[in-house]
């Protein structure tokens, strides 16, 4: 009975997945994006950046896995990104960066880019993975600039992909999008689905075996 | 300061607007859904019908909230249905009626319409109101059989419109949407946001002053 990993501290996929009805255990990855990012080669394509990304956090995972005596589960990573004007933007940090990001983006759209990677471990042993991204394009709308102080006020888009949420303080902002929303607020359930598939797993056997957990036991 | 109330008994619009960082009183509304549109012409177009059911859930609210001394409102009404195939599909409500959907939905599109109506009462007087609704397109997936007689036996798509949800377990089988997904889920930020500011109130002013309430006391 392999146990739901999910290698990420996002609050936002673990509601994602609460939300579809399964409850995995966290395990958060110590990646180190930028250099990741700065050793794949020049020119590699958008997708394929938050692909790796996806796998290298899902992968870093698996030692500590090992060592809490966990030998048979499926780790899930992803990396979130927006590109936007032909770049790709990751979390603004500064309010600085977050309202000049908002001045740019409102009104236009940009396309929300998420990798995904799912890994399938069995008596401690890593026997088969797939990793896809999603891609949803992303409507933005023009918030007012008393809106936008508040929304910055509020801290929300500093430390979000994108410099917005679809799930959170940011959704009054987004007009519409065009594909998986859940891709979107950081893990695509449908992508999700196919890749599992592709490892053996149904969401119906994710349901019956990682339902049950209380959330509380996880949250750590 | 006008109290945001939601005249509806939807978990999901209440997660939506907790999510966007406001916290709604709810005062549920007991309209008779089926004599109301029973009541229209025949042939009222479909965008109408929605609209005017989340108009009548929001003005039924008020007398209950006048008893309770609520002089000062901002009263939200909603109401979702899924246009498939040219019918407007509510609540299966049953297994079997359920399942007979989703054989027609899979791996096909339907039009998920929300109606929204807002209304501004102050000191007792209902003083504006604004209405529309938001209408948006949902590509469903195709479930194996495992996975659809899972999710039947959650019990979700029985009580939900259109026989799925894109924040719950069904999140699944919807690989994308065309348009705003919040509306998907019951109650559309950016349209609220919109006729919000046709009654005179900014999502700003919402945040500061209906956001501070603690939940527990308000979902009763």
């Amino acid at each position: 009975m392999p146990r739901l990993v999910l290698a990420s501290a996002s609050p936002a996929r673990l509601a994602v997945l609460h939300g579809a009805g399964v409850k995995p255990l966290v395990q958060v990855s110590e990646v180190d994006e930028d250099a990741l990012v700065a050793s794949l080669p020049a020119g590699t394509p958008h997708e394929r950046v938050v692909t790796e990304l996806a796998r290298a956090k899902a992968t870093d995972v698996l030692p500590v896995l090992r060592e809490q005596g966990l030998r048979d589960a499926i780790v899930i990573g992803c990396d979130s990104m927006l590109l936007f004007d032909g770049a790709l933007q990751g979390k603004p940090r500064t309010v600085e960066a977050a309202r000049e990001r908002w001045k740019t983006m409102a009104g236009r759209s940009g396309e929300l880019l998420t990798g995904h990677a799912v890994l399938r471990v069995r008596d401690d042993e890593l026997v088969s993975e797939a990793a896809d991204h999603s891609g949803t394009i992303v409507h933005f709308g023009t918030p007012t600039d008393e809106e936008l102080e508040a929304y910055l006020d509020s801290g929300e888009p500093l430390e979000v992909a994108g410099a917005f949420t679809l799930d959170g303080h940011g959704g009054w902002f987004v007009d519409g999008v065009e594909g998986d929303p859940s891709s979107v607020i950081g893990i695509g359930l449908p992508l999700v689905r196919r890749l599992l598939a592709e490892v053996g797993i149904s969401v119906a056997r994710l349901w019956a075996e990682n339902a049950a957990i209380p959330v509380e036991a996880l949250e750590n």
